[in-house]
């Protein structure tokens, strides 16, 4: 008999139909000799219209409080499971962040965890009980309630798993499993049975809108086996888990793609110490981060500075471009808003050369020009025209050996 | 300068706008020097329907997580304020029941304060900080999350004012203070300005309206003095205070009735010992509140019992009684579901005899007869038929020099 952890999105309580579906699965495991950590999101939508309300106040609310409001969101889930759960017959308890002891730092907003005390939960099960944990949410060292941020309640669920050394995190969500790229944009995706820790965090474009970055980290640091899957369908989904040996495992595990960036490139810049580190620092200082840094050599001592931002912070970043350029003598500031980003991924390249090759030679061969290249040691990524993404994504997914 | 509890209820937080004129309100009180300590209930409906989601689940939720729910309605509203406060330049904390400490037995729906350990407020008042308290809630010593039952936030205000040792406790509500009678019923009832605890515990039913009984009695344990008034004007209320010798002051404080209860006479009892108990007993057994009870001696070593039950038990407790009457050998069981209890309360009584004379003359004189009597130190209360109740509060009221 195992510990599992379960997970449940928002869309998977949206109203007390759906609460009765997670009651029904939660107990189907439980009546297994199974115990049993059941971890809720708030319904869907909830913590937006909360969040609308504070801001009907003011565009700044105070985040200690925002987050006192927030909480309402889990804990109102929490609460309804458990009547659901007892009144079927079934033995069960709601603990809320604080109760929990679910312990973290002290960013309203965005906590971390810094530490889980387990002992109460570990109690409760031995009792038998089926514990369940409001997600999103816990406590500063004060008792102050936090939050952990967007999709916090992945992050709850994995950290549970790790304190409580759970046997599996399954994380329940609208989608059935991780794929091999975005279904909606090539028919031949593929759901994968298995990915890697590492592969998923690189996947974050893809593997953001099924599990959260920060949840798979933790799963990375404490080992915990995370089972992605489906709450509205049985079949299995995607486990997210260690590297291992395994030969038959292909080279490259899933494409993603983004077209969340801009692109911003300083010409003819004075080729000089000191210059870039001006560049960059202006715009760290304003908040933008900048994701990928490409620099030219000209002849003359010139050199070309091109980066991306966050498409959202482009306006800002090119007029802050513009005072730089002017005041270090580059020529001129080009935006570009048109690009996409698409990658591939797969711990393979690790140990299989000539992938980056590959990737090259596929995209050349459809007249697709690379603008900008990245690689980790598992992921290789290029910039290219937006126009193009979908096809770059359909023809990297089949020469990969990826298509259905 | 001094501390103040304030405490608003369910229609003074209705929504975003109401909650700005208790902050403005707040505000006032604390710019003019003052400690403030806030205490909120839900917005006005909001418990009622969290009561009814979780009844769509099952017709007897869990207790423990029904106040987990119904906790989140104060755990709104005080972050609401406290963003408001912030955002109007004030410093301003949440805290919820539990980080409050006020801590409860386990009884939950209905738990009792079995301590407030305010430090945490004090130090926060120290700082000059608007503390904004979730009324109506609490944990108990394993951390539970209790509520204290309908209106309890009038009493996590009182409690709170005597832990602090609060120079007043304000409790604002949808009425401008507590009235001689009912208003509605007699146009010249007049507001009191000051009215002692003792009378304010008797005028349940006027005063249940106003400010929750239980916080009357934690007021007079404490001696904590509250100030009733309106959330919708600024003019001052009733003032709760301590008996004191006040020479002016009339003998009767009040007149109050009550429809809610129903008579049963049980006719020509064995009049034995032991038959009493048994009748009792039964009733006590079925969870039913006696509030009256008379005894009439007949010849031939019987007698009548005559009880009033709430109108609610009335169906259940003329059942039970039909079958007590069979085995004890009573004649017959009486119902009158068509009465009314109308009462005079002052502590005046204490000193001044002839109340009750002059009760029954006034009733007398119009030709209501009364059916039952039962007394109190500082109330006299008499059963009438219940077309009778308008006129006996006026013609009361006229009599004990109350009219405006």
């Amino acid at each position: 008999m195992a510990l599992i952890v379960q997970k449940y999105g928002g869309t998977s309580v949206a109203n007390l139909d759906q609460i009765r579906k997670v009651a029904e699965r939660v107990i189907k495991v439980y009546t297994a000799g199974n115990d049993v950590v059941v971890v809720l999101s708030a319904m869907a939508g909830v913590t937006d219209s909360l969040i609308q309300l504070a801001h009907q106040i003011t565009n700044d609310p105070s985040r200690r409080e925002l987050d006192v409001l927030l909480a309402t969101g889990e804990q109102t889930t929490v609460s309804l499971l458990s009547i659901m759960l007892e009144s079927m017959g079934f033995p069960a308890i709601s603990l809320l962040g604080h109760q929990a002891e679910i312990v973290t730092n002290r960013a309203f907003g965005r906590a971390r965890i810094a530490e889980i005390r387990a002992d109460r939960i570990r109690e409760l099960l031995s009792q038998r009980k089926i514990v369940a944990v409001a997600g999103f949410q816990g406590r500063d060292q004060q008792g102050n309630i936090t939050t952990l941020g967007r999709g916090g309640s992945d992050t709850s669920a994995v950290a549970l798993a790790a304190a409580l050394k759970a046997d599996v995190c399954e994380i329940f969500t609208d989608v059935d499993g991780v794929y091999t790229t975005d279904p909606s944009l090539c028919k031949n995706a593929r759901k994968l049975d298995k990915i890697y820790y590492d592969e998923m965090l690189e996947m974050a474009s893809l593997g953001a809108k099924v599990l959260q970055i920060r949840a798979v980290e933790f799963a990375k640091k404490f080992n915990v086996p995370v089972h992605v899957r489906s709450s509205f369908i049985e079949e299995e989904g995607t486990m997210v888990v260690e590297e291992e040996e395994d030969m038959e495992r292909l080279v490259v595990s899933g494409v993603t793609y983004s077209k969340d960036e801009a692109r911003i490139t300083l010409s003819k810049v004075p080729d000089k110490p000191g210059i870039a580190s001006r560049i960059f620092t202006t715009i760290a200082e304003a908040g933008i981060i900048v994701d990928m840094i490409i620099q030219n050599t000209r002849k003359g001592g010139l050199t070309d500075l091109t980066f991306t931002v966050p498409k959202s912070d482009y306006p800002r970043a090119m007029a802050i471009q513009k005072d730089v350029a002017e005041s270090i003598g580059a020529e001129h500031v080009i935006g570009d808003e048109h690009i996409a980003k698409v990658s591939v991924i797969g711990v393979g390249m690790r140990s299989h050369s000539g992938v980056a090759a590959k990737m090259f030679t596929v995209l050349a061969k459809e007249n697709i020009n690379i603008m900008m290249i990245s690689t980790s040691e598992i992921k290789i990524s290029c910039v290219i025209e937006e126009k193009y993404t979908e096809l770059a994504v359909r023809v990297l997914h089949h020469a990969f050996g990826l298509d259905a």
